[in-house]
Parts: C-alpha cells; structure tokens; sequence
C-alpha cells in the first residue's frame, strides 16, 4: 500500500479507575494516553499502515511517554513539535449497567492548543501522503487549531490528498454555532465524513427521522437519509455514520452505514459486551480508512469498519489494539469468541 | 432539609478478594469497611443530608480506619465510642454466574455487641434529629444491643422523631423465634418498616403469594398483601419491600414497593448487571428516607429508592457512592448508559 | 470411598494479562500453574479424593513452584520426577465478546516431554490405585510420552484399573494421522472415553449430524449418535461428550451427555456468563469421574460432570477451586446464584 | 485545647508511579491529593486537633474526591468553596540513589488560583480560631490568591489569632523579586515563619554560613544566624528552620530549630530511610504548631515538629498519618523501630 | 533423615497492608496465613524434611485457605482438626526506619483455643517422629491449649521424642506470673529452649548483664550467661538466644548463641536489611532443628539458624520460604548477594 | 551526531514477581522483555541516537510485544526478522540483604538463535551506521548466532564502523574453551572491548592482581593491567572494565576504567542503593558508546558510562530509562538526589 496516512490532533494523559471503582474510593488509576486522531493513527499501524501523527507536547517527561505511546505501536511521531505547558488531561470512569462511563476534560491550555499554526509546516508534513484525518475536535480546540486544521485541509486537498473528517461534536469545547461555521468551511475540503448518531444534528441541524437515541431506537434508514443529505451539502464522496444502540453501560448494539455515489450500504449488527466503549468511533474511522485505502468495497469497507471498531470495545484504553487478521476474522464471520490455540 | 438522620449499628471490616477470585487462590485482599446501619448513613452522607452513625470500636488502628471510612464521605462520627476489644469482620467472595458470592462472618465480640446499653445518651444523640433507623441486624447482635435499639427507638418515638427499621433478618445470629418475639416490640415503636423478599416470612411468618424465590418467580401483589398486613399488625406509616430476581449471580432483577396511607405503589423494574450487590437494601432503604424526608410522593419515593440500589449494584464495596443528581437522572428515564462527557 | 485416581501429563507455566488487556499493552501478569491432567488432579482433590499427579518437571524454583501449585490443594506429587530443562510454558489472552480468547504455547522440550518411558514405574504407581486418566494431549506431546501413555494405560488394564481418556486434540502437537493412530491403540485400553464437540471428527473422522459449531448450533442426538459409534469402535465403557455453544466469548452454553451400556442420558444446559473458561472439559473429565467412582447413575454423573464444570468457568484459572458440596448444590437446581450468608 | 487551627490554599492532585516506576514504563498510577497547606491541615487533624481548610474546588467528582481525602482524615472541609475549572495536578516520580524525585506541576489556572479574594469571608471563617497557617505557595499561585492571603493574615492579626507562614519558595510559580515583595508584606502580620535550608535565601537573601547544600554540608548555627537575622527583620515571635541533608535519594538526615525570645534550640538528628519525602516540611510546620498550642517548651515544641516530619519519611503521600503518641514516643527515644505489638 | 518432625500452635489469617502503607490509608491487603509453629513446620518441610502441624481450624473456607497454605510448602496438615468458630486474625502494619511495625491481635476464641485437650490424641500424633516443637504462644492462648500442650510434652518426653520450646512470651496473651508458672511445668518436659533477648527476663526474671535493648546494646557473653542459668534450671539439653540489635525499622543486626553440654558457641553476626522481619525467630528456631537433626556441630547448628533466620528477614511473609541450599551458601560466606545466573 | 548504531541479539521476556516475593508465593508476575543489546539500543535510543537492534522474534503476539517495547523507546525494528518457534524467556527474582538475585533463562531454541546466518543482510543493515554493538551473550547462543557475529563484525570493520563487544560471559551457554576459541576470534574484528570484573578470567584466563571479587575487595590498578593485556593481545582501540563490589543484594559499590592510546583513566565510584541491577553492564556499554561518539574526553567517557549505569541501578527493569540530561547532572556532581521541581 503505498502512501502514508496523516493524523492531526491532541494526544491527552487518560486516567481510569481500576475495575469499576469511581475516583471518590480508590488511588489506584490506570494511566494512558488518547485522543481521537491519536487513536487512529494507532489504530491503522496496528494494520501495518504508515501512520504519522501530528500534534504537540511538553517537553517534560509526561509528553514523552504521552509520544512513547505512539511509538510503541508503530506511530511516527517525528511531527509532534514539543513546547508549550502542559498535556491535556481527561478522568474517565468506567460505567456499568444503568451507571453510565462519565468523563471530565481537563484539556485547555494544552500545548497542541497554544501551538501556533506556523509551527506546523503542512506541504513537508504531507510529503509522501495519500490520507489526512483529523475529527471536529481538534479545530474546537482553539481559534490556533481551528485555523491550523483549516490549512491542512486545503494543502491537502490542493496536494490530492484524500482529507476524512470525524464530526465529533464536543459541546463542552464549542458552542453549535460556532461548530456550524467552522465544520462547514471544513467540510468543503473534506472527502469523507464521518459521523455518529448525533454529530449531525449537533453540528448541521439534520436530524433523523423515526430515532429515539435515548431510547435506543435507531432507524437505518432514517440516518441513511442524514447521510445523502450530509453528502450533497458539502459535494463529499462518503458519508458514514456509526450506530450505537445503548441498552445499557455494559451492552451495546453498533453497526454502520457508508453512502458513496450509488447509495447507501448498512453493515451486520453487532451485539457488544464492552470492556471499554471509549475510542469506538475512532477505531470505525480507522476502519474505514483502511477498508478505502486496500481496494475493499463499500460494502466490505462498512464491514471492516464495524467488525473492527466491535473489537475495539473489548479492549482496554481508547487505542483498537487488534490486527486487520483479527478484524477479517470476524468481518468473515467468526463470532462464536471461541479459544483460538 | 431540616434535621439529621441518626443509624446505630455495626460497622466491619470487609475482606474481599480482587476480581471473581476465591480465598483459596488470592492473597490479594480489597479491605473496606461496612456495615448495613453505616451503609445507609453514607448513602444520605452522599446525598448531602447531615448524618450520623453511632456505634462503638476498638481503640486501635483498625477501629479508626473505621472512623475514617465513615468520614471520608461526611458521615458524623463523634457518637462513635471508642473501646472494646475488636472490630466485627465479614469476608466475601464474589461469585458470577451460577456461582452464588458467599459471605463469612467473624463478628461475635465485637465492641458494639459488647457495649453496654448505658454508654449511648440517646437523648443527647438524637438533638437535632429527624429520622431514626437501624436494622434488625442491630438487636441481633447481643442482647446489649438490642436493649440498645429498643431504648433508641423508644427515644426516638418520643422525641417526636421518625423511627425506620430494615427487618434484615440473619439466621447464624439469632433464631426466628427470638428474632420474632424482638422486633415484634420494636414494631411498635417504628414508623416505616423495610423488608426484603424473604425478611417478612422469616420474622414474621406472612409468607407472599405465587411467588417462587429460589426460581426467582415473584409476584408484586402477593407481596404487597404481605406489606399491608405488616403494616396493620404493628400500626406502620409505611412498609416497603424490595424484590430481586436472581437471574444467576452476575444479572438480577429488582424493583421495589412502597405501602402508604392508601394504597401500595410499584417501582419500575431494573435489569441489572451486577458489580457488587452487597448493600443493595441499605441502599434502597437510604434512597426511601431521602424520597420521604425531601417531600416527595410516594411513588417518587420507591422510584428514587429503587433507582439508587439499582445504581448500587454498579459500585464496589457495600457503600452506595452516587449523588442525588445521578438517581434522579436514572429515575427520570436514562437508563441506557451512555458516556456522559 | 477407597483407591486413589492417578493422572499422568504436563504441568505447564500459565502466563495471563489481568482482566481482559493484551499483551501488547501490559507487564502485570497472572503466573499459575495448569495442564489437563493436572487439573483433573486437582479437582478431585478439592472433592477430597486421594489424587497422584505423575508428571516430571525441572529441579529449578519453578519447577518448585509447580509442584506446589498442586500441593496446596492436596494432589500427591510424589510422583512428579524432578530433572530436564524446562517447564512448557503458555501465554493465554482472555477473550471478550466477540474476541476470542487466544493462546499461545510454549511447551517444546519441556522436561515431561523429554522423560524417558522407562523413568515411570507404573506398577509401582499404581498401587493402591482405582482409577488412571489422562488425555490426548500426553501422548502428542512427545514419541517419550506416546509410549509411556500406552504403557501406563496397558499397566493399568492389567491391574484392573479403570482407564478413562479425553482426547482433547490439539493440532499444533500432532498431526490428524498420527493422532489417530496413536489414539486408536490406545482407546483400545482405555474404559472411559472423553471427547468435545470437535474431538471426535478431529481424530476419529467421526461427524456428529446437523450441528454447526462455528454458528453455535448443536444437536444432542447427533452427538449421542457420534459417542455410541465411538463406543463400538472401541469398545469402551462410555463415551461422555461436552457441548459448548458459544454465543460468544462471555457467554456460553454448557452441556453433556454420557452414553454407557443402555442408553444416552442428557445433562442439563446452563448458560454461562464466564470468568475463565480454560479447563472446562477438564472439571467436566473431573466431575464425571467423582460421580462414577462414587456410586453415581449415569444421569447424575453427568449432571454432577456438567455442573462441576459450569461452576469451573466462574473460577480464575484452569484450576476448578468447588467443593463437591457447591456442585451438588448447583445440580439441585440453586442456580440463582444468590448470596449465601 | 481550645480553638480551630485554620489553614488556607491549593489541594491538588497527585500522580505518582508505583514503586520507583517512571512515567515512561508503567501506567499504574497512585492518585492521591496534596497540597502544603492540606497536609498540615491533616497533621494536626490526626493529632485530635479542630482544623479548617479554606480553598476552592471544582464541582465535578475529582474536586469531590480531594474533599473526602480530607475529611477522610477529620479537616473541616465547610469552607472548601466549589467552582472554577479544574484542580491543579501534580506528577511525582519517586527518585532512589543517585537519581532524584522529580516533581511536574500542572497546576495553572486552578479553581482556587481563579477564586476572587471577596469569595472568601476570613472574619466568619476565624470564628473560633487561635492559629491560621498557610505556605508562600498560595500567595504565589495568583495575584488573587497573594491578595486573599495577605487580607486573611491581617484580619487574623486583627483578631488576635496567631499567624504562621512557611515561606515555601517554588521558583516555578514566581520570580524572588516577586516574591520578597509580596512574602516582606506578609511577614509583617505573621508570627511564626518557617523556612527550609534553601528558602531565607531565595525570598529574602539571607545566606547560612558554613553550609553547602549540594554536597550535604549543614552548619546548624550559621543556620540560628539566619532565623535570628529573619526574626529581627519582621518583628517575628518565632522562627523554624529545617535542615536537610541529603546523603542520596533513599537516605536523608533530618533536623530542625526553633528561635524564638532568648535563643535557639537545636533538635536531635534524625538518618531516615526514605518512604516518601514530600510533605517532610509540612509535617515539620504541623507538628510546631501542635507543641506551640499545647503549651511545649520551644525545645519541646521543635523536637515535636522534627520527630513528626521524621516520621512523615515514612509515610506514602503527603499527609502525614501518625498519632501524637506515634510522636512522642519516637521523641522519647524510641528509634530502634521495633514491632509494637 | 528418619523421623518426622510435629510442631502445635495456632495458625492465624496475616493481613498486611501493599508496600508501607498504613491501615487508614490503603484497602490493598495482602492476606497470608502465619503462626509461630506453623512457620516452623514451613521452614522444615522446605529443607526437605516430613513435618506434621497440629491445630484445629474452622470448617469454611478461610480455614481450609489456612489448610492449602501449609500443603502448598509440603506441610504434613492430616492432624489439624476441623470445626469452631474462627481463625485467629493478626493486622500488620510493615514500619520503615524510625516507625515501627505495628501488630493488631485478634486472635481471641480461636478454633485451636478453644479446642478440648481430648481432641489431639498425641500417642498417635506422635507415631514416627523423633522431634516436637512448639513455644510459649500456644499455652498462652487458653487453659485448653495450656493443658493440651503439657500433655503433648509429656507424651512425647515419654515417647522419647526431642521436645523444644521457643519462650515466646507475648504479655497481651497472660500474665508474666501465669507465663512462669506454667512455662516452667512445660520447662520440665523441654530438652531445648529458645528464647530471644527478652523473653528470659520476662518469663524467668533472669536478665543479661551490659545489655541495653531498647539503645541496640546487646552483650552476647551476658546471654550466655542467661542461657547457662536457663539451662541449669531446668535441666536442658540445650538453650539458645536470638540477639537483635534494632537499627531502625529497616536494619537490624541479626545474631545467636547456643549452650550445650561443655560451653557456649556465637554465631556470626549479620547486618540486614529488612523485607519482613517477622518469623525471624521461629526460622531460626526451625533451622537449629535442622541442624541438631542432622548431625551438625553445636557450631554449625547456631550458624544454619541465624543464616536461616537472616535469609527470613528478606523473605516477604512470616514463613521461610528457602532452601537448604540457600541456607548452606550463605553459612559458607556468600554474603555479597550477588546475582545467581 | 551522524550516524546510527547497530545492535544485534537476542531479546527475550523477562518475568519478575513483584516486590521482593520469590516464585513460589505470588502469582503476580511483572512480564517486560530485556536483552544485553536490545538494552544497550534502548539506552542509546533515550540520549537520542538513531539506534537499530537486529534479531528474530515470532510472529505470534509476544513476538510483536517484544517489538513494541522497542519502539516504545525509539529504537528501529525495522531489522528485527519475525518467524520461528519461540522467544527467549529468563526468569528473574529479586534478592534482597544476603539473598542474592536469582536468574533461571529458558532461552534454548529462541527464534534469534535458530536463524540462518544467510537471513541477515549485514551489508544493507549496516547502511548509514557508525557502531556496531554485540555481546557475547550472542555467539554463545548457537553456532548460527556465532557465524552471524563474525560475519557482522568483519563486515561492520570492512565498512569502517567501530566495532564494540562486551565480553559478557555466561557459562551456562557455552563453555570457557569454545567461549575463549571464538571470542578471540571476534576480537581481532573489534575496536572496543568490554568486560566486567570476572569475564577476562573467565574468556581469556586473565585474572587480576590484588581482588578477591567474592569478598567485595576490588583493586583498580590490577584490573588497568587487565585491561592493557587484552588491549594488546588483540591490538584493540579501547578495553573498558566495570568493577562491582557487591556490600549485599541492596548496596552495591560501582566504578569502571577505560583504557586508551595513551594510559587508563578510572571513573568515580558510586555507592548505590539498588532498585534493579541487572543491565548495569549494558547500561555502561550504552554510556560509553554515547561518550566515544560525542566527542568526549577518555575520563568523561568512562565517567558518563559509570554515571549512566549508576542511574539504570534505580530503575525497574533492564531497560536503562534515564536522559543524557540526568546522566550529565549525575556526572556533575549532584549526587544528592534532592527533589526537582
């Protein structure tokens, strides 16, 4: 596969309470790193894929082990600047059944955030490139990353680079209107979007019809409709969106749907006992991006995509730690989770 | 709110191994403390009402982990004598699947059995106090105790101060008869009666109708009956029962009942997948004195209260750490787990 | 009940990441001690069975620690011969929904493996003994244990032992035709034949109709058919099969079946929200033994056999750490799994 | 003892590495909560005294947790205000031999630097108080923060409560110009201030004879010199040094001084193995103020302080979790550590 | 080695905070099973030798976990009853330099204290050993075990059966006047006494010149006087002292005599640095039988019990989990602790 | 600095129980993968060399760990073949006081040693590089590795590019004869040799005056003249010899020498105080290239090997997780290890 794929984006310190615990009964914490454009960088090395991984960091010890982290998997992080004050931080505690997982930011001021979009040489960063990924929140980082992002995205585009955006709508980083005007200048350069169950509405206001999120009830049909509409407005080659049902913290029903030029195709269903839920939508992304850079169909792309980011739920910590075998595997059917000797 | 929520009771050290480990494999050892009046206690703690736990405990540094544990999360512990010769000790494995958690108790001696009904100033203990509630764990104990309790509650009544009691029956610390002829006479002192599914057949003899505990085969309005007819004999303002299926030891059923003035209310039933179940009446009774000290109605009442154990089963240990604001939320229909960022 | 059981094999180092992380993202590991054989051993031993583990093992502490690894639950290692060069090591990586549980071994050269036949003296082994198990797996593992197998297993016919033998056919030890050759000499000595829903067609050719396992489907009477074809063939006692059907990896169903001299009797079906399903066949091998050694029918030897083993997959480990009261307790249907105070 | 000890500034939280792991090899954390000004306030707390912690603190559930930590330990915590953005963190890295503990703050923009000087009422906070405490960490953290402390030690002076300052100097927060201005405005509301070997000449320029730090060479009366200079400067009653030499990271010797109307008194030297150093000072202060307040000679009162931050040593975490018994008897002669039983 | 070995005592639950934390800060528990005679038996039975304890333990399951830990090092457990209440439960709390360990009994009504002395039938116990060892602690833990014990020596003495006794005197458990009434009766029966540097002055009243314990200034000619004087006494065979000279909490001196017929013999001394020092005396005590049961010199003997008992000190638990070997090496010089590959 | 550096050998899994607990009583193991050159690359990877480790590792997952916890420190794997049976493992248990380190290595038939020389393509491996690094643990490990070694090294010293071996004997892989038979060999190709104190003896028979390793007594001046006749016998640029006077497993003394054109310079000797000490050698083989590769001084070079190697002493692991910053300000002088803030 020829051509390396760009990620761009905040890589944070992540801790976790041990097991169920909730932070107000125990000290002892996992500590990792994550981020959704970090997660899937990591997410296509562990596919083999050349990955390179934009971003800045602190100097001190913490950021290198938040870069340690990328490495270990295979991530070049030669374009991680390293400056600025501080690594954003996000506490996350594990939900269960009727709990649900709660996570608190604790992002701002962080390095990548200060970081000037002068620091970022875009034309040299994209050399030898076929890909650019970013989600919506990097620019809702910092009127710096929004503009940064902005400017990737037209050299990429201007350099025939394939740009897939993740909406990824954050309402504690940026106000809906503030996220419309932005994502839609964005969007004019981006190739595929991806999003979930609500990033649309969020974002752009289109909602789906016969869904009831909170509810669990999701209709395919009503978000393939989101997507079209999504695909025309901004004259993108794909659309996907991601389907989460929640029955509760510890079960989840997730499939996808990916609308190209002809129509829309909707993947299997799956039925997930989650270890952690967190960096599923990144790991669908990641999917994707491989299912459209090895020649798959749109169909076996959706697919890909879905049985992967399936996977990534019974893993610990945001990254998908799986191999594409894993991920063929199970796209190829092997659901049954029997002992492989 | 007006008034402080005074419990009396045991408070023990809880051994637990980590994970689904049995004693026989592990030397890894969760240490907490717990107990089913300290429970409660730290439940209204948690909610932000003023609440204080009286018991006694040795001197030393275990009895003071103790004090700690209550503290921590804002439990007043200044009625908590110190003295005697040892903590009471409890330890539980948890089991999953069919495999039913088992529970040890080491807690003959303990420094709350052995005080003397003298040392507590019940007066002077329930200034200031609204609400009363122990459970038949308490007079269960010694007869020190449950001289103890009735004097308390004969206090409590006086003083104008409502009077909860949580049947809580154990057969390894006293026989039924014994159990019977006891809180037959505290009954009468008491205001709301909380029971579980099998506590009213066991003290009381009032067995439910078409229902089927051991294959988890219950039936709301046989129980109910057995609630009126509670609250009849002894002249209760309310009786309120909790009923769990046990679908197998990681997935329970569990609702709850609440007979008032006019007529008996039924909760919502939760599907729960369980973390640790341990304290799942306390908290059910914890969640009932805030609905009915916060002017809520009935029905609101058994739903907080049921919503709030049904959450319990999701955190570790015996205490239910979650705020008001989380039970309301499930209360209020969000029930699908979904990460709140 | 008198005569001890005697179980020859491999006792290898069992490396496992806790809870469900991989490899590839943690260093805090779980190092215990496992092997067929060596399970069995200590499941009997838990029923309070007299039980000899014969195996060899090297002389350096983690030989030590193996041995005493079955020491602590009261196996006989007076026969574990100490000397060679390495214990057989295997990494095993916890599965989670519809991720599989994977293994990896690591047992090439391991001391047992490279024991002469002649270092056993099975007569003297056998004294005082009633019954002699082992599995398919001792016998692949080396030319040096096939014929120390059949020896032992021709020893013990001769003393009037029973023999019983699951064939637990692992293709990365020996090939189909070489299993199949080896296993057939020595089914011919063997009273009591123990199989999985795969090993059948794996080593005898022999498929069981209208079951499809990769999709969980299995038919109880096309299995019955395979086991009284196996029967036949060699002559056996009886022939008991496992049936697991594996919704995926935490959930699975469990069942059996036991066909003897009249007839085929089928166990119960539980499902299983498991804990650790590695050594389930070998409690199953465990559970049948107990209960035909102690004067069990057929049915609730098969039923004692599958809850045994149902029980097994709540317990971290490949041991099987249940009393035989907690079996029997299962078997009388307490399968809600309630706390047990 | 009458009165509350009142103590003002930053709890924060803390995240230290297991063992002497660093950050870039494990991602088990322990996360606890610590600040300067907390860990006196718990000191004293555990010692049986009242004491009040004033701060602010997030809403969310980490700024909870900090709160518990000090309840935890009986701190008041009624005047922890909640708001603001975030907690401020820091990482710790416990050092061994030659290499350092090494120290990361990330405590920019915290809840209690952002607190306006009004949100803080100090005439109804002092209430009942002879004793107000705080560290120069909190007048450097904002200009709210030097403004609030300086409004607090004059209303505390007003109120004829005793007021005690560690001058703390963290070059990090603020430059030593900055700091001699706003600390000489302080000193002259304080009555005792307490220094480190490092701090009287960072702040205010006053050098030891005699002494070289970095190679552990410490001339306790060059040191005298120094308190007397400092106490004559701002009119002080008392002035506490403490003197550390460090032979490595594992092994410190520990003493202090105390200078007050006629003279200085030296304590004895404390080698300490080395648990966890941070708070070693804090401690120091802690235990000065309890000998000052329960009416201890000065010789007594600064051989309480270097006897409890001996112990401190010993200690994970900041706070400091010994009795005043613990104290006594080691400042009685008890040093060979044996077991107590 | 022909004979085996039979110690008596209790065997209790060991709980013990991770690492140096304190009770009130941790819930990490490490639990293990300890006990003055059972760690004898452990020692031995890890040199290789058959040794049998004898003691009554509870029925459930923490008394069976009691059972498996001494199975697990070889530990002959067929006489240890089954039935009571409880296990007796000890709290440990590691010290670090200046802070000392700290132990919490609660050990009363323990099965084995509260077994009848007819439950141990010692003509039968004792068939086939040649050694009987216990200490002070057991006839301290009740009139029952007092007499049990007296019992157990005079049937061994009779039986011509080595009988030891290590004084252990423990002053919460009896009375220095009921120590030495009933020490000496069991003195009478008892060929070799163990003592550390104070338990002959608090049994006997017979204290050793020049020596002051408490300031770590230990005399080794004034305990050979001490030991002689014991000797004489009493008539024994052979007395020897542990002498341990407390540096901190982290490093003591570490050192022993031994007296038989014609004089005294010194051990080397060793400076340890301390893992767990407790069981240093009874791995002493079990390698001075390893010693005198296999034909060592009175010199060799007291060398192979302090090296024992040294390599205990780093040895995390109360037993001594070496080898012969190990023991061997070290007695031989090797004392640089260098890396064995 | 221009220029890559080359390693090559195995690098296998390390398990370690954690603490100071030995194999036979925990079963929590710490699983990190360590190697003599894969450390000396990861190292030299931390100071920010561009640094390549060249083996052969499974394909399976732990083959990919082990990948992963190099590139985690930045080391290229792009060299590192995949394929064959197994990983090396070693077994290490931490000792502690008198109780030595004890290493068990399983490392027969490691996918490094069972590859055909053929399948390293030195010539292109060594593109772009300035060193080539391997020890002698490499020819040791099979004939392949050995043909391997010579066939790098005379291919790195045809290409110009400094050759470095450490002697590193280990007798339990080969034997004195075939070790000095080709190691001579080796030598002629290299440039700089390394060695501890006791590998010239065991290797080449060359012993120094005046040491008695055993007793910790070391003469620098006898190991110089070591080092100058191994100098000369193989025309070597460099000879440098690390000395370790082992007080205990705890406390280590540590010093080196290196020998040049002109004379030998000895470095300072740190007393250290140990946290983990194996890959103390590699540590200083690490230090010492980075010196002779930066333009440093003879004596700066052999200080910053020491310095370094000193700080790996406190680090977990073998993997020397220290910056050339915190080994220039240890080689400075601040030896005191007072905290950074």
């Amino acid at each position: 596969m020829d051509g390396k794929v760009v990620t761009f984006g905040e890589i944070m310190v992540r801790l976790t309470p041990e097991g169920y615990n909730r932070f107000t009964q125990t000290d002892r914490i996992n500590m990792t790193y994550a981020g959704a454009e970090a997660n899937v960088a990591v997410s296509l090395a562990n596919y083999g894929m050349d990955c390179v991984f934009v971003s800045k960091l602190p100097e001190h010890e913490i950021g290198q082990a938040a870069v340690n982290s990328l490495r270990r998997f295979g991530v070049d992080t030669s374009h991680v600047l390293r400056g600025g004050d501080r690594a954003g931080i996000y506490f996350l505690e594990r939900g269960a059944s009727q709990r649900p997982s709660s996570v608190i930011y604790d992002r701002k001021g962080s390095a990548v955030s200060q970081a000037s979009p002068d620091e970022f040489d875009w034309k040299s960063i994209f050399e030898g490139a076929r890909w650019f990924h970013f989600t919506g929140i990097t620019p809702a980082l910092s009127d710096n990353t929004a503009r940064a992002c902005l400017e990737a995205a037209k050299t990429a585009r201007d350099m025939g680079i394939t740009v897939s955006c993740d909406l990824n709508y954050r309402n504690k980083l940026w106000s809906r209107d503030k996220a419309r005007e932005c994502m839609s200048e964005i969007m004019r350069c981006t190739d595929v979007c991806i999003a979930n169950e609500e990033d649309a509405k969020d974002v752009f206001g289109i909602e789906a019809r016969d869904s009831d999120i909170a509810n669990g009830k999701i209709s395919p049909e009503g978000y393939a409709d989101v997507a079209m509409r999504l695909r025309e407005m901004f004259g993108l080659r794909y659309v996907a969106i991601t389907l989460r049902e929640s029955i509760n913290a510890n079960i989840n029903d997730w499939s996808g749907l990916l609308c190209g030029d002809d129509s829309c195709v909707f993947s299997k269903k799956y039925r997930i006992h989650i270890v952690d839920r967190v960096g599923g939508g990144d790991s669908f992304a990641a999917g994707l991006i491989y299912g459209l850079t090895h020649g798959f169909s749109d169909r076996d792309s959706v697919e890909f995509a879905v049985a992967a980011s399936c996977l990534k739920h019974t893993v610990e910590g945001d990254f998908n730690l799986v191999s594409a075998d894993e991920v063929l595997r199970l796209m190829g059917g092997d659901v049954g989770g029997r002992v492989r000797r």
